[in-house]
């Protein structure tokens, strides 16, 4: 066994402290990743916490994850030692099913194996995630990743790069079209560098006056304060596709009615009750209200590599991952720009 | 000014009763309809009793005409004397908008004028319905219907075939899909003729096991009583499409989680309160809820041909208008298979 150190919690009330365990022996097909940066995403909160009623312990989360290959398996053909790559939510799926053969590897209908609070697919051997120093991957579930961008800026591309991307792509988001981003969060902030990159006119949503500048930097058109009413209603049936990223509770019934003839707003965020949703809302002008869960390998890929062709990464702030605890809790006041980054040359 | 005869109500308490009105001389482009039969939509009933606080009094309901044409304006082109047509839920819209230029009329930016409980586009002349013995309607918000048809079948076709036609064809149901239909009311037993003609397997989900004979009768291939769950839990990541009927207060998640990768429900029915709907249960594979409303002249044109061409028309029972509260009444109760039409021969 290969034997790793990360930080991992006990339990939903523990703090994060030093940890030792074990990654088992690179297969023909592994690959072993030195792991340089890892994301932080609010999902490894919520999972940390046990907020969603699934957490295993001990557990190191994260799923945002840059490094070299320092390590390759002896039929591994898509990566060689020195390589960068990355891992994101996922580890390994059941590749028989019909939605992984249709690339769409997350929605495995054997449900795939989860980077960290989930067990590989042998449905026994724990997954620990990226807050560790080194991972041991199927090289079919790593990705490769451009040697030219800053690696700690690519690492949240893992996940909030693809929960975005896949949605803007899947509707088709382009030149000519009015796009709204709802939340100028970790999803948010990336929602709004693809969809302007894709040539939209992009209007931020936020609660905050105090995003304005930031939203606009990013190269958002638009900007609108959403606690004023007065600010949304002249906007109803003016936009063709909203991205919703909040993850608190909030009114979808507000933005849907922004929605012009056959628009779409796709939620990525997952609040902790059900939205209530209006029929009518949903009928005037034939409208869609749609979910999207990061992507499959290959639209992962396709991505990392669109980011790196059109120079997009994340903006983010580093951290030496002793200072996980106050990540987190300023993560969940919503006071980071935009995504804590851990340094894992801080675990040495 | 033409003297038109119908049965009206006066307020929200109100019991029909024979009413006169006129209706408008014809313009240049305009055709009077004889009315043969008027449909009995559970929208009429929402209205006539105020349920969505909209309503204008006297008001003469119906939006589901066929009949023959008995004069045509001077410019008319698209219709002759003695031409079967039909008039459904909306008879004008500012025709310069870009949904109406998308043949949308039903979203006309500046609100169609509804066929009753509404105005001309003058906003001040009051539309009336089709329980009524003649009306007068431009030529390009009538229709052509089939003289090969009977009547009293393809008039519900006007609002409960286009509503359920544009949603199956909008999402692409087809040979090989499978296909949900939620509720077997007037919608529903639209729905699952439409969607068998178009090649799909159709499951049929009720609350009531008496309407299986029914279901499978109309082409359905399964039926389903959703009061067990243990009926609905296998069915889960099953169905391409689902298409939702019901207009009373329902769970969607159950539904939801019934569609596979991509899968699309879309409601039609609009409960007098909120659907909660879980983030995840858009999430999980990709989901989408959509809603539709009705359809544009030109997509009832095509349905109505489509219909003929396919021998598909509505189940009906016909009653003369003097049985309209009891129509109401059996309605409510969903106790009418399928579809109330009121015999016009009946004002004489």
């Amino acid at each position: 066994m290969i034997q790793a150190k990360g930080y991992a919690v006990q339990g939903p009330e523990s703090k994060f402290e030093p940890f030792s365990f074990e990654r088992r022996e690179l297969g023909a097909s592994d690959v072993l990743i030195e792991i340089q940066y890892c994301g932080v995403c609010h999902s490894d909160i919520h999972q940390a916490r046990n907020e969603w009623q699934n957490s295993i312990y001990p557990m190191v989360p994260g799923h945002e994850i840059v490094g070299r290959i320092s390590q390759v398996g002896a039929e591994v053909s898509k990566f060689k030692e020195g390589d960068a790559a990355g891992v994101g939510c996922f580890v390994d799926s059941c590749r028989t099913c019909e939605n992984c053969k249709d690339d769409f590897e997350q929605f495995c209908q054997k449900q795939a194996a989860q980077t960290y609070n989930s067990t590989e697919m042998d449905r026994i051997t724990p997954t620990f995630g990226g807050y560790s120093n080194q991972i041991v991957v199927d090289e079919n579930y790593a990705l490769k990743v451009s040697a030219d961008q800053n690696p700690a800026n690519v690492a949240p591309l893992l996940c909030a790069g693809i929960t975005t991307y896949s949605p803007l792509k899947r509707f088709g988001v382009g030149k000519g079209q009015k796009v709204g981003i709802v939340g100028l969060g970790g999803l948010g902030h990336m929602g709004v560098k693809l969809a302007v990159s894709m040539g939209a006119e992009v209007t931020v949503f936020s609660t905050s006056p105090s995003k304005e500048e930031d939203a606009r930097k990013l190269g958002a058109h638009n900007f609108v304060v959403t606690k004023e009413s007065e600010n949304i209603k002249p906007l109803a049936g003016k936009f063709d596709f909203i991205l919703d990223t909040v993850s608190a509770a909030h009114d979808l019934n507000m933005y849907l009615n922004l929605l012009k003839l056959n628009g779409a707003m796709v939620i990525v965020g997952v609040p902790n009750k059900p939205a209530e949703v209006h029929a009518f809302s949903l009928i005037g002008n034939n409208r869609t209200l749609a979910g999207s869960g990061i992507g499959g390998i290959a639209e992962t890929q396709e991505m990392l590599d669109y980011c790196a062709e059109n120079n997009i990464t994340s903006d983010v702030e580093v951290i030496p991952i002793q200072q996980i605890e106050q990540a987190y809790e300023r993560t969940v006041k919503g006071d980071v720009r935009y995504r804590f980054v851990i340094d894992m040359q801080s675990l040495a």
